[in-house]
């Protein structure tokens, strides 16, 4: 399947290279391609043409290139962009270039301009996944992954034991497709629990203030949550 | 020990009904200790004085009056009134009856003016337990049990299996003295996570738009989170 990715971060990177393990023709992009990140303590996150470059020697059908390209690449399209710059990345994509698509916006609205931990520049009166609906009326957009590290999206059996991703979004037949193929198959999600429409994804999104806590408390970003019903 | 709760509705009656099987000496606290709650479809609530009277037949020390009488009774103090009144209902009780002491805060401020689900009244860059320690600097504010429903606060048990209660203030004497004796102790919990200072509140509070949706999908309050940690 054609698949553009929106991004060349952490999060582009390793989404892409599972969608290229399973033999997927992938596009990321970015506004500088040759941009190579600071990861602090972590390192350098290699730029997104050095990434291309270590794919296409596996053989794997790699691209890097803008936003507008990577979505008409698409017929399905992951935005993986930093949330404070998800509305504007896709604004300089061109709806056109999402129309009739469905769009797996797995972004979180994090704002670390006021410290650490982050706040969130959108939160409990809407959320970026309605904003990013709202922007393109004419896509199916699916909110899922957002509430586990990168690690963890691609290789949910990091996590020992049952656990549970979570999905929301106004299209049912998409959701379910995403659920069936891209989570379930391509990824090895389990468990996914479907929260409703898209307005849902502010659950999940303002889930992250909590998710930071723990991951302070636990001292590793290497966890999920299971939801455990009561007997009655 | 003394016990004031402020707040006389299904979350005080319960912690109250609780602490009362304990034997513990519990005053409620409400503006009109007379008022009856219509609780919609599960019917009404009984009135503050109505829960007293019951409790007293049982051979319980059960009190009801306002919150001012209820600060002063306590060693320990609930806030258990809804979280959009809890700051106004704790200035009326007198800061000078919270001195010294420990305050158990688990309101949300949940804000149910813009139709359902409710939203939140403060978040993202403050808490309801930020704003209550802030408006009582000579007290332990202690924010817990605000993640899960009434019974499953005082009844871990009715959720199978292992879930986790999270923990949040300033005073780690305090919240030691909280997690061993109240929450272990008298209400049975087996794990607790302590997130750290009373800012990690945000966390819990935020929280609760995701337990909203959850309750919608599963649809039932009656469940909680595990947090599983990853192999790495």
């Amino acid at each position: 399947m054609y698949i553009g990715i929106l991004g060349s971060g952490q999060v582009a990177q390793t989404i892409g290279a599972k969608l290229l393990e399973k033999r997927h023709s992938v596009m990321l992009s970015s506004r500088n391609i040759d941009a190579v990140k600071d990861k602090g303590q972590w390192g350098k996150l290699q730029s997104a043409r050095e990434w291309k470059d270590e794919q296409e020697k596996k053989g794997y059908d790699a691209y890097v290139s803008d936003f507008q390209e990577a979505a008409a690449h698409g017929e399905l399209i992951f935005n993986c962009t930093a949330g404070a710059g998800s509305l504007e990345a896709i604004k300089s994509a061109g709806e056109e270039n999402f129309s009739g698509k469905i769009l797996i916006d797995l972004a979180n609205p994090l704002d670390f301009s006021k410290g650490m931990p982050p706040t969130l520049s959108v939160s409990n009166t809407t959320s970026l996944g309605e904003q990013i609906q709202a922007a393109l009326p004419g896509t199916k957009v699916v909110k899922t992954l957002n509430t586990v590290s990168a690690m963890i999206m691609v290789k949910p059996g990091l996590v020992r034991g049952k656990h549970d991703l979570f999905m929301a979004g106004n299209d049912e037949t998409s959701k379910e497709w995403v659920k069936k193929n891209v989570l379930m198959g391509w990824f090895g999600w389990k468990s996914i629990i479907d929260l409703g429409d898209i307005s849902s994804a502010r659950g999940t999104e303002m889930y992250l203030p909590l998710w930071l806590r723990l991951m302070g408390a636990l001292n590793t970003s290497n966890f999920n949550i299971k939801v455990v019903k009561g007997s009655t």
